[in-house]
Formats: structure tokens, sequence, C-alpha cells
């Protein structure tokens, strides 16, 4: 099975993506463009991103003190990106996007993520650009999103500080107006920036013109204080180097410095920094702090950086979802190729045989089906979300709706749940290799490494959890548990009809029923501590009924295509999932539906 | 708690080992020679260890050409290491040893596996060694094992070739007799060995004056031919530099030859090679192949080899185990000293009050304690396991017996419990760090990427499952799996007595039960194919089983210990493995209770 075929499968089979040309905003679309999208990307990725893979992993980012150096691979793997019109692909036509739907656009960047995870930094420049897009003005849209957009310039995300992490509220950048004209700029209201920002990926390299930082400061009230808590985090737009309302460089060098490049385990080919804002290294038309124009209301800026954490959440379990699927293919053909030991019983007592390829082992089996199982029911859900997100964008107002509720539920199962078993897959493809999978000659032991981030960025593991228990089964009462729980059973009630598929459709049923008592039973005491203390667990027994649905969904869809070998693979896939991981939900919710303070109520000295 | 007062609780309180002294054997011996060896070993690895473990990381071994490099820190450690008698621990004193009980040796050694696990490669000196003590003549014993013991020499094992990974029935190595004399040499039967070895840690450096490699090889019958299958296996001795027997360097170099070294993802500080033997690269004494001195008869080699194997794989889980214990001491300084966010509930809700550390945070606590639960439950059951050895060698012979028996079902879990699961307790250590354990600057990565290695060497997580379910639980009429029912219902049965530990002791009983009925079940069939189909799965429960078996037997004496934060926290370890982790078992007997081949019925081509 090729990644495409998968892809192909899953788009045109399963989600039956050639209806959304059906709508007004997707009418010039047809299958032959999605597949011509389909192709570049694919093309791209093959020439451009995996045969440097390995380099930019052995060949980390310097910095000489001046300029950020990057291999000669990366910038190439850039400008190809760009040129290819992916920045844009979702945007108008008529500011020179190609109006694809998202759900194409994230299939078409599964490409890269699984050729080379790390040098491709799109997803950023992409997700600024269409917060900009969404809460900038029109000036802010011309000159900053769309020079993104053409790649002609990057973005970065600066949220994060050192004494902060994950604890958004307690950021300390301040931002205070430049001078009393403050507001008359045409790119938006000036402020002078000053603070430390933490794990800026792409914060500074050669690749482009400029880089757009979206940072998020505080403004202080007139005795110099900061508002305590998210409420008084705004959000501004500070370039590199700054720009004239034409979107021509000025010259000026704003004063945003390079603190330090972060030296990982993995994901090496990004580059991550600790920037200063505003410390004096480069002073900027004779006052201090780094120039930045504000988007939207003072404290709107949590709730403008949040409008894009869904597709950017989307977009880290799609990588995590690649990186699984690199080591599935490199450990398949590893294990076709690899000849070793004789098969169990009678027909292996012979040593005189010649040995058989380790696919022929059963354990080696299972090894490649749980890794299959893993990392393409990951992609089925990462697709499944971006199916929402279109339908967000395009639906009838009731089913966007429905779809906006769905999302913000299946977010963290979709961010944390490939992050987790992803990772466990490419542990799973070391292991299929022996010994060779433990050096550096083969790719599998970089990927496990590159994986290991996906549970940390964009929200770690603990905050997803929270997220989902502590917030999204909850709110509008509990409707999006609701509404994923009709879509469950709309699959379960397709699947009992079918003799091969009822057993499944039952252990389903069980499962919801299962994840439903224990979201009452954690809530039960009423106290958010209690229900909390087991955050993660929950999630990960929540995620594993989403993915088992996920599978009985393509299942059915499987089941009715031809017979094949390919038919054979997906079904045994979905009856893996089944037999060997949905059972693991019970240890998981026991804790949960207890309420279970072992931890939770354990002193500190205890330890 | 520090790792030497939890080696101090396990060995004095819980195995009691100062019975020992009572035996002839450690007559010499008491707490205060016990607590000598342990001082020593824990200030050498303070201070030749541990603060080399990531310049060992970041200096991996480089070949000139002509030498190995390693870092002068590896030559220290190697050094000190050598003079601290370690080498020798277990032997009798009048050759140079300390007789000390294996026990307390594998306790001593954990420091340094703590400290850095890849500096030191004593261990397989220490186990060529022993291996010669018992199959080798006087004069390879006097000649070869004593300087490997006194730290002249180091030791090798050559087992492993390019093409048999771990089927060792397909190795190639020959070994052909030298001359017609060949059986009059001194050293032993003398042979010239022609082949290839893969994986082969501390195959070539300078540490010391000489490396003695322990090679498995074929002689060839009258014909030319090798005899297929593990039967034809024999055992040499072959030096790196040619030795009289008298000990002396010969002044000759044999002919074995580095021809590679392995750049692996982490265990960096040991280096790994592949040797060529009679390649011709150093011709020795005019005619071609290595020269090797045969150890036992032919064709016994696997034996004599399995004879270290126990305490090998013992070694693996401790190494794995103290990996585990060094990324949760890290992770819980790092929790203690690192504020931020706020608790949950009304008082978290103002953001004006200052951060908290993390530590307080349920989720945080969570991560940490199944740390300490996975690490100190892995110690404890290393050193059951070498208490085990001690009560084979100085036993009654029935004592003996049985714990030679339970040794042989136990060491598939000694070996693969810990490298699976402080393998997970390194990965929720980078977790705890968030952003910074994924960055060089905090040690918790190099753990994690450290403790990949061991579900690999020593035998694959595969190898000991199909060991653990295809032999040991068969092997003299299932008297393995009695014996070890038998002390866990003796475990059972105390605790019975104790209100707090009832409801555990039930929920071990289940299990075992659970064990048992999947243990028939699986071999219900009668087909090994169909049993070992799910060997990983199988090994997997019994883990959790026997880990919820000793986290039992701990809480019954730390139950009665004096009440103190100490005591909290490993009761509260205990209950975290009952409530968290057993519980998992379910999921993994069940494909194994019902002999599923979803994995192993799935033809190649459907993947």
């Amino acid at each position: 099975m090729s990644l495409r075929s998968t892809v192909d499968f899953l788009l045109y089979d399963w989600l039956r993506i050639e209806s959304l040309t059906q709508r007004e905003r997707f009418a010039e679309h047809s299958r032959e463009t999605f597949d011509a999208v389909l192709d570049t990307c694919e093309r791209i990725a093959r020439e451009k991103y995996a045969p440097f893979n390995r380099l930019v992993d052995t060949q980390e980012p310097q910095f000489d003190g001046e300029k950020v150096i990057l291999p000669q691979a990366t910038h190439e793997a850039w400008r190809a990106y760009a040129e290819s019109g992916m920045l844009s692909a979702a945007q108008d036509v008529e500011i020179g996007g190609m109006q694809l739907p998202y759900t194409v656009e994230a299939a078409a960047n599964a490409f890269f993520a699984r050729a080379s995870v790390s040098i491709g930094a799109g997803m950023l420049t992409v997700g600024n650009a269409n917060l900009l897009m969404a809460h900038g003005s029109e000036l802010q849209k011309k000159v900053f999103a769309l020079n993104e957009f053409s790649g002609r310039w990057a973005g970065t995300m600066c949220l994060s500080e050192p004494q902060a992490g994950s604890s958004l509220s307690d950021i300390a950048t301040r931002a205070v107006p430049d001078g009393a004209d403050f507001e008359g700029d045409p790119l938006g209201p000036r402020y002078r920036l000053k603070g430390h920002k933490m794990w800026i990926s792409a914060g500074e390299h050669e690749l482009t013109e400029n880089i757009i930082h979206l940072v998020l400061a505080k403004i202080p009230d007139e005795d110099g204080r900061l508002i305590p808590g998210v409420k008084g985090i705004s959000l501004f737009i500070v370039p590199k180097k700054l720009v004239d309302a034409e979107g021509q460089l000025t010259g000026e060098r704003n004063d945003v410095a390079l603190a330090g490049l972060n030296h990982k385990c993995g994901w090496r080919g990004t580059t991550n920094t600790l920037l200063n804002f505003g410390e004096g290294r480069y002073p900027v038309r004779g006052a201090a702090g780094a120039i930045g124009y504000r988007v939207g209301a003072p404290g709107e800026g949590l709730r403008c950086m949040f409008h894009m954490m869904n597709e950017a959440r989307i977009g880290v379990g799609m990588a995590a979802a690649m990186l699984g699927m690199a080591g599935f293919e490199a450990s398949l053909d590893y294990a076709r190729n690899r000849p070793q030991g004789r098969p169990i019983g009678p027909a292996g007592k012979d040593p005189a045989q010649p040995p058989i390829p380790i696919i022929r082992h059963a354990d080696v089996k299972r090894m490649l089906l749980a890794q299959k199982s893993y990392a393409e029911g990951a992609l089925a859900l990462e697709l499944y979300c971006a199916r929402l997100v279109d339908e967000q964008h395009t639906g009838t107002p009731e089913a966007a709706n429905d779809a906006r509720v769905l999302l913000e539920v299946l977010t963290p199962i979709a961010k944390s749940w490939p992050s987790e078993w992803c990772l466990e897959a490419n542990s799973l493809a070391i292991q299929v290799h022996g010994g060779y999978g433990y050096t550096r000659d083969f790719p599998v032991e970089q990927y496990w490494r590159d994986n290991r981030l996906n549970m940390i960025h964009e929200g770690t593991h603990g905050i997803q959890a929270m997220d989902l228990l502590g917030r999204k089964v909850l709110m509008e009462n509990g409707r999006g548990l609701q509404l994923l729980g009709a879509r469950i059973a709309e699959t379960v009630q397709r699947a009992q009809q079918v003799p091969e598929l009822a057993a499944h459709a039952q252990a389903l049923a069980q499962a919801l029923q299962a994840v439903g008592a224990a979201t009452q039973a954690a809530w039960a005491s009423g106290d958010p501590a209690d229900a909390l203390a087991n955050a993660v667990p929950y999630m990960q027994a929540f995620g594993h009924t989403v993915l088992a649905w996920i599978w009985l969904d393509v299942g059915l869809v499987a089941h009715r295509s031809a017979d094949h070998p390919v038919r054979t693979g997906r079904l045994a896939a979905m009856r893996y999932f089944f037999h060997y991981e949905l059972p693991k939900i019970g240890a998981w919710l026991q804790v949960v539906s207890h309420r279970d303070r072992t931890c939770a109520d354990l002193p500190e000295e205890a330890f």
C-alpha cells in the first residue's frame, strides 16, 4: 500500500470529498484538480524533502553571530513549497489562492510531513497569515498576510515565555503605545514591545526576506501594571524588518534579536529559538522597544490566537501520523527483505532450510499491523477533522455549527492521539529492525526522536486532556459529546447490519457507553480537582474509542470494496484495533470512574 | 528519596540480605562490609561517571584507522571501576575476589548505571570471565579470566553476525584446527577462525592492554560443511593480542580487525563494532585465520554461553531500571523547582497569585508517581532475581533448585519489563520537563535514547516472549510457573491480613489466576503457532502481574515501617501500580486467551 492510494481511498471513497465541488466555493474544482495538487505535493516531497531528511538532522541550524545558517536543501525545499502555491492553497482565487478545500490541503501537506517533518515550516506561516485574514485590518492583510501567502515572507507564533511555559496568563512581555500618535499608523495601532519569547519555531533564518512575528503581549494600565490573567493579553504584528504601507522594506531592522537556538532531541530541521524583543540589540527609530502593530482590540489577543489553534493542532496530529506512516513503510520494507529465523512448528525445525523473511514471523506481523492501525487510523482521523473544518466554513448554518462543536471535542484527540500512538508506532518500527533500527544508518530512530516533540508542542498532552474533560465535553451543555455520540451510534447501526462487523459494532457501542458513564462519574462530585485528577487516562480512553469508531467507519467502506489484498489489510488493521487496542480503555476509565486520587493526594515530600 | 536509601531498604528490610552472612561463603561479610562496597561505588559513580554522561553522548567513539579513540573520562572511569575491585566482586578471596553476594554486587553496580549507563563496559568483561571460570580449563581461567578480573584486560561476547542476527543457528563463522598439533596448545585446542561478528560491544578500544573475545563459531566436518543449527556451535577464546601461557603478550597481533563502528541513537559511550575475524588484515603465524582456543567440548558453545545469560539479562534489566530512576530523579527535581500555573478550583482563579511549583499539579504527580512505580518496582525485581542467583549458588540443594527454576521463569521479565516500562518512565520524564525536556540542555532525552536499546540487546522483546511462553512456563512440567504461583500466593495470603492491602491481595490473586488461565488457553490447541502468535502481549501481562506481586511484597514491609513521608510514597507507588497498571492485563490476556490470529494470519501482501 502506498500512502497515496490510502489518501485517495480516504478522500474519495470514505469522505467522498468530490461532493464538495457542488459547493459554490469549490465549484471550479474537480477530482482532477484535487489529484493535480496531490501529484505535485507528492513529487516535491519526494524530490526536495525526503532525500534531505537525515541531512537536516545532522546539520543543525547554526548561529554565526549574525545569521542562522540552514542547509541549502532547506532553502530549496522552502522555495519549491512556496512555488507550489500551497501556502495560499485555501485562499480566495482573487488574492492568488487556489480556493482548495482544507481537507485536500491537509492531505497534500501530509506528503511533506512524511518525507521530512522538520524541513517544512510552512504550517506556521500559513497559520500566521490565516489569523491576520480573520482578525487583521485590510492593510494588515494586504501587507503582511499576502506577502506570507506568496512565500516572500515567513511567519511565527510567539506565545510562550521562559517563565510562563504553558501558562499564558503569566506572560510578561509589555507593549506600550509608541508616542502620542500611535493610533495613526496605517499598519495598525503602534506599540513598543519588551520581553522574551521561548520555543519560537522558525524564529530566525534567512529563508525569506522578512519574518513576521505574531506576538502575545500585555498593555500596562495607567499605573504601569500588567493586568493579571489572560484578559490582559493583546496581539501584535512585530516584523523582523520594518516595512511601509506598500509592503516594502524600509531598511530598518526592528529590535527583535535571537537570544539562543534550542538544541533539540529531534525535529532539528526547524530552528527553534529564544527571541528578545526590545532589548536594545537593534535600536530603532530613536526609542526603546520593538515596534509592533496591534491586531484586533486590546485584551482580545488570546481569542484571536485561538482562532487558528484547531488547524494548528490538526497539523500536529497529521505530522505525528505521517511520522508513524514513514516508520511503518520503512519497517515493512525491511521486514520483507530481511531473512532471519524459521517458521514456528515442524517446518522450522530443519536448520538446513534457508531462513525466511522476518515479515513471516507472527510477532513481526503484530508490530507491523499495530503500526498500520495507528498510522492509517490517525491519518483518517486527521482527514475527518479537516473535513469538519470545510463543513464549518462552507456547510449549511446548522451543519456548520455542528461541525464547529464536533471539532471542539475532537481537536484534543486529533492532537494527542497520533502524538502518543504514532510515537509508539515508531518505537515498533525500531524494534522490527532490531539492532539496525537503533543505528543512524536507518531512518527509524530519527522518526522516533522527531515524533517525541508532538506530545509537547501546541499544548502538551496534559493541557489537551484538561481541555477535553474540563471544557470540551461540558461546553454548550455537553452538546459536543452528544453530537459525537450520535455519529458513533450511526456508524454502529450501519455496522450491525454487516455480519463481519457486528461484533465490533457491539464493542464500540459498549465503549461509547463506558466513556459516557466515566464522564458522568468524573464530574459526579462537582469538584474539578476530582474530575481532572485523571484527565489524561480519560483522554486516552476517549481517544481509543474515537479511533475505534473511525476504523469501523473506514471498515464499512473497505468491506464493500472489491476483494483485494488491500481490502484484507484494511479490515485486518480495523480488527487489530478492536481486538488489541480498544479493550485497553477499561483500565484507563477505571481510575476516572473512581475519581482515583492516588496521585493527586500524594504530598510533595513523599515522592 | 535517594537511590541509596531505596537500595538499603530493599536489601536490608525487604530482602534481609544480612542473613546471607550466616552462609559459609559470605561468613566474613557483614552489613558494614556491604555498606562499604555500596559507599565506594556510589562515590565513584558520582565522581567518575555522572559528570561525563553527556560528554560520552556527544563525543562518540572515533576510529582513526588504527585505534578507537574514547574520551579521557572513559579511561578514568574504567580505571576507577577496575581499582574498586568490582570486576571480581563475586570471586573467591583466594583469587583476589571479595566473595560478595551477587545481590550486593548488582545493587552496587546500579549506581554506575544510574550515573552513566554507557561509560561502563564492566558487565561484559565480568560475564566473559565468569563464563571462563565455569567452562574454561585451569590455564584458561588463570591466563584469561584472572587478567580480566584484575582489569588488565577487557572481554567481549561475539555471538551475532550480520546475516544471522538473533538466529544463532545460522552463524557462519568457521573454526578449523590449526595444524596437526592443534590439541597440544596449553591454552586449549587451537583453531583458526574466519567470519564476521556484528553488534560487538566494546569490540575495540584502548582502555586495556588486551581484549579477550569469546566467539561462537562452527567447526566444519571432514567435507568442510558446517553443521546446520545450534548443535554445531562451539566456543572460542580469541585474544586481540596473542599471549603466552604465563599471560604475557607475545607481541603478535591476532587477526581480529575492526570493520566498522555502529553509530547509535544512544548508549554512545560504549563502542559497538563489526569485527572481522581472519580476514587477513593482521596475518599471524604464517597461516590464515584468527587464532582461537576452544572452550569446552565441540558443539557445546551455546550451552556455555547461556550459562551467563541470566546474569547478563538481569544486568540489562538493572540498566533499564536505573535509566528510569535517573529520569525520575531529574524530573522530580525539575517539578519541585519549576513554578508554573495555578491550582484547579477557586484557589487558582486569581491570576494575581504567584504560580505554584508544577509538582502540585495532579497530572505532574501522576507522571512522577508512574515513574517511581516503574523504576523502584523494576529495581526491586532485579534485586529479587539477584537474590535468587545467590540462592542458586549457596542455598540448600532444594532451595537452590527452586531458585534456578524460578530464575528461568523470571529472567525474561527481569530483562523485558524494565526495558519497556522504564523507557516509558523516561518519556514521562521528558513530558514533565515540557519543551525543556526535549532539549539537550537537560539530561532526560538522553536517558530516553539510551534506554531504547534495552528492548533490543541481549535478546529482543520478541525473543524474551517466545522464551517465556514457548519454553519457560512449560519446562519441567510447568514447575516454574507453579513455584512462582506459590510465592505469589504466599504474599497474597499475608497481605489479606492487612486491611489496607487486602483489596490489592485480591486483585493480585485474580491476576495470577487470569495469567494461569491464559497460559492454558494459549496452549489449548497444542499448536505452538497458535500459542506464540501473542507471546508479547502474554509477556506484558505476565510482567505486570509479577510487578504487582513485587510491589505488594514490598508494600507489606513498607506498611510495617514507621510513619514517614517515605512510607507514604512507597505505599502510594504500590497503590498506583494496582490502580493504574495492573488492570491493563485484561486487554493483553484477551488476545492470548482467544489465540487471536489477526496478526499471524495476515498475508504479507496485505500490509
